[in-house]
């Protein structure tokens, strides 16, 4: 990973869209719909192939499913930062929720359980 | 932005599915799917607001927006460790993509294209 | 609406796929798949309108907005065939339960309750 | 299927929001977010099933899978009644597109372009 911070990048985030007057787009509902676009851009690289081919996949298609995770990313970063939230704090707090409410000696190998996962 | 970086949280996250042998379930393309399914999590928040109360969240629906956002975190790490890409260069490269595309003096304050801006 | 029905329709989607050799890729998951891909394209024709451009959309947006509901409804109907489910039914029976769920009488007016329906 | 229509299942959606005063929320824009909502709520259903798990449901995961197609068909019916296009015909125009673009001769067995389809 570069040294550049999620902070940094945010900032440059923020500097493209402003420089565009693309601010006025960016309200927190449009940029969960952005998001949900771009997540949905990811899912169609893999909606055909089988769950073995997702793991191999062949140079252009690796590259795009590349810039499409770029495309999630900036999104979040933009969003996150709209709304005044940090993203690695509210990460830290869902794992701890999750380590909560899975804890592995009890779910441990429990397919079932995980598909239930939420 | 706390000091932990995201290889750090992508190790914990590593660990978490491991000790659950949750790794099983984690292809990439069923990590693109909770992808997916997480972004439509937090765009449903949004989906009856006006863009205006998009903006100020009563604090229950801002604690849930920000749970929300790290599951989208979380899952795009977990997706960038499984698939061996770095987040943080994917998002450099794509910004330096979209800075040719989208040249500042051209396209400042052109709504319309806007609209077209993918 | 034509006279055709969606017994009619479902039949054509399975003899262009069988013709086609398709039907080894519909599975119900990557039907899901496919069906949330198109979901998410026609959102992103209208992720930078406002709610008010929404509804007076110019003829080029109109007749894409037009072919994707159009995929949508097609991997709807073929995700029903697949599964063997009965469209109509299942629309019928889930709007008994809605009309139990929020009764006119009680949420009339109340947008905060709306928010919050599901 | 029963021999209701198309029509008159999107009357009574019609008469359901607005006996709840729910008219105000459904523009085209919303009505988008809340078809994707739902697609993706379908979609959580396979996330974690093999492609072979999701063709042998359960008898739970499939009364709650058949309940979420008819939310993605009522969402869907709705935003065609509100926008004014009828859903056959765009079905039937899309088919006849998707036939010129997929000659059955020309794509017969050949995963690699099936990968490819949109």
């Amino acid at each position: 990973m570069s040294a550049e911070t999620l902070g940094t990048l945010q900032k440059r985030l923020a500097a493209f869209a402003s420089a565009r007057d693309w601010g006025q787009f960016h309200s927190p509902k449009n940029l969960a719909m952005a998001l949900s676009v771009e997540a949905a851009e990811l899912l169609e690289e893999f909606q055909w192939l089988t769950d073995e081919q997702s793991g191999r996949l062949d140079d252009a298609r690796r590259e795009r499913v590349r810039l499409e995770l770029a495309d999630v990313f900036i999104y979040l970063l933009r969003m996150a930062d709209v709304l005044g939230m940090d993203l690695m704090k509210a990460a830290d707090d869902k794992i701890a929720l999750n380590e909560r409410k899975y804890p592995a000696e009890r779910v441990r190998g429990d397919a079932r359980k995980y598909t239930e996962y939420d």
